[in-house]
């Protein structure tokens, strides 16, 4: 096949662009390059992204990597792509640029950072670091914050109160289900001031349906055994009590 | 005058604006933000950009922020900007959103982190960071080797081989350029072993001046005042020996 879509799925970005490339109906080859047995440094992979990191993607001889220039070429070469997706109109686009800009430095440097100092490190081999998830806990609800004050600020479902979803809708919300990961109660603490922004996740779930869930297994799979883990914990600590 | 840029510009992002728009000949009024008054927080300005952080533009009605959101606007709303800028082919199109998105986790983040907390924190008021300095001195070195190996590995002197920049060009080199206000030595360690990224900010610089020059005026001042500072403080404490 001619577009291959280099991916793990564990990757929030990845996601998102499998999941743009289902809802679009483009034809694609998935490509698993495997994090944990460190694929995306093999020198083959470096041919594609040398900058050893999913997703990338190959079309014919052209290699791209970097998720959001990847949404935007894909929405833009191939034919047929429904507008909302990356508008034409001048100016719904630079909102667009501007979201997928401010998001690398705030929701995306913040939910990756903290989910991995408060939850993910031990399945890589690293100890939990208490102190900078309390760092990146404060960016991850100023950035929340932001989408509901300035994002979402326009009456409509989806970023700049557009009626139908955009590239950045997909990338931001499947940032945000990394938090899937986390302990139920400190998810909650977490997404539970933000009323809008938990409105507009639901909605651009229920319209991308059923890819969301599909493209999301993977991820829900590994919510339950960090929950079994965690319930296992609680039980022996409450044994020995 | 229609077109209203919000700057300060000791803002990297900022100069990278005002430097395209007196490249690409766009008649606009500049809009002095003062940082240090915190003017950038008044409720006039959030209007404009409710992030509260410059540059932002106003075009008309329509107001934007975000540097490469306002770039992109820029290159495609006026007419006549020449196509080198923001090549309309698609395939050099997705390698400029690529770079620019890698910048803001990689370049921009260690570049202004860096130079925060190793020289300008006290102009804020705050203590400098030894600790910090040296965690983003490694990013700092690691993102001019990307350079280098990456995004400079095709030739010609501009990113990704191109004869002429683009606007990832300026807004890269107008980041490097915060490294003038470092200590001499320090921005010699730093940018010593990066020859091919030395002589593309030499070329990005040839090619705009004298606007290069003149927009990066404000930042060789403070460069200057701040030698003075060291020279001063060397000499006291040999004084005392």
């Amino acid at each position: 096949m001619e577009l291959k879509v280099y991916v793990h799925r564990l990757s929030q970005p990845a996601r998102a662009v499998l999941l743009f490339c289902k809802m679009a109906g483009i034809q694609f080859e998935e490509v698993f390059i495997d994090l944990t047995m460190k694929q995306q440094k093999t020198p083959e992979f470096l041919e594609i992204n040398p900058l050893g990191q999913v997703p990338a993607i190959s079309h014919a001889d052209f290699n791209l990597f970097e998720s959001h220039a990847i949404l935007i070429y894909l929405a833009s070469a191939f034919p047929g792509i429904a507008d909302h997706w990356y508008p034409s109109d001048l100016l719904k686009r630079a909102k667009i640029h501007s979201v997928l800009d401010w998001h690398h430095s705030n929701l995306r440097r913040s939910t990756a950072a903290y989910v991995m100092n408060s939850a993910l490190a031990p399945v890589i081999g690293l100890p939990l670091n208490p102190q900078a998830a309390a760092k990146f806990d404060k960016l991850l609800c100023a950035s929340l914050s932001t989408i509901d004050s300035v994002w979402l600020r326009e009456s409509g479902p989806f970023l700049f109160g557009a009626d139908l979803p955009s590239i950045a809708d997909l990338s931001l919300v499947c940032e945000i289900m990394e938090l899937e990961v986390l302990d139920e109660e400190d998810k909650n603490r977490i997404l539970g001031p933000h009323k809008k922004v938990k409105q507009w996740i639901k909605d651009t779930k229920q319209v991308t349906l059923p890819h969301f869930d599909e493209v999301h297994n993977v991820l829900f799979k590994t919510k339950a055994r960090f929950q079994k883990q965690r319930s296992m914990s609680a039980a022996t600590l409450q044994s020995k009590m």
